[in-house]
């Protein structure tokens, strides 16, 4: 029964959608199985046959986040140090998307601190990235483009920087504009650039 | 009467106290009036009398929040590019104390972003911490310790590595203990004494 199948997929569908709305709106503290009812224009019954508890609303809400975060759009990235400027650009909230997503993002915090199960999932989820942001700033210092240097220390540095400023735009968006936080970003990396004189 | 006021108000400090050691160990997620009744020892009943509703109990978190940010033990600061430093050392969690309030800051975000009147609160509060390290910055280039530049451009981007560098060290504390963090940020503030040669 295809058509079936469809619809019920489309439901889904539309069903991760006002979850996700949800969540932008008003964050993990807001996210409740009335709120998602509201925002889909459904019941609350409606909504237990996907959610039984709270715990599997949750459960979603995290799992959506994970998936977009996985497969938002990307700046083609090139190699060396392009490639570490595109890999930061790409986490601060320059667009809508990524606003929502950062605003996301850091209401699960909360959330996160406070679990230790999840906690320690959110150590490692960092810890990735800033892995990979490491390779690429190998890679870059391979090519010349940027001076030695522990390469996973460079990458804690500029993760520090663009989660703080990720902070920053979201309680500020007026004084953090998108030309502002790239050109805050370019001074980070102008001055890994040009390290002090005397570490040459 | 003095006794009877003495009483309490020993009394309002042990609920304050309480309410800390949940926000401390389950966030603005996990605050509510049971959770304060079970670590204070309490009925919940009691707590109604100071909170008559879960708004006045998050209210009297947040004031706790600035209140001990406010009057939390500083370093001695003195001067110049000292006092910039002292400054973001004083914002780290390098300490029990000082990883329990950051851990509590970073939790109020995801309700601060979920009220726009918060939410204007909170620009304006990082706004003034960002005005105090500008004019801390422009003491340091007065007194040739920093090169020129816009001391807001320079504070915001230092405001945005400590914050983010919080962040990761609340959810890696075996990745970021005290010395990682003060040689990370000791990392940031010589690349910022040491400008991309083309701008001095």
């Amino acid at each position: 029964m295809p058509r079936t199948k469809g619809d019920h997929e489309a439901r889904r569908r539309d069903v991760s959608e006002a979850v996700w709305r949800v969540l932008a709106a008003q964050g993990f503290g807001g996210l409740t199985l009335r709120a998602v009812a509201t925002e889909l224009g459904a019941t609350t019954g409606l909504l237990t046959h996907y959610f039984p508890a709270k715990r599997d609303l949750v459960a979603h809400a995290l799992e959506l986040l994970d998936q977009r975060t996985a497969t938002r759009p990307r700046r083609a990235a090139g190699t060396g140090l392009a490639a570490v400027r595109a890999a930061l650009l790409d986490i601060l909230p320059l667009t809508a998307e990524a606003t929502a997503t950062n605003r996301i993002w850091v209401s699960s915090w909360d959330a996160a601190l406070a679990d230790p199960a999840l906690s320690g999932e959110y150590a490692l989820k960092y810890g990735r990235s800033r892995d990979r942001l490491r390779d690429l700033v190998a890679t870059a210092q391979g090519l010349g483009e940027l001076p030695p240097g522990d390469p996973a220390r460079i990458a804690a540095g500029a993760q520090s920087f663009v989660l703080g400023l990720v902070v920053q735009a979201l309680f500020a968006p007026e004084a953090f504009p998108p030309p502002r936080q790239t050109e805050l970003l370019d001074d980070y990396l102008a001055a890994l650039v040009h390290p002090r004189p005397e570490s040459r």
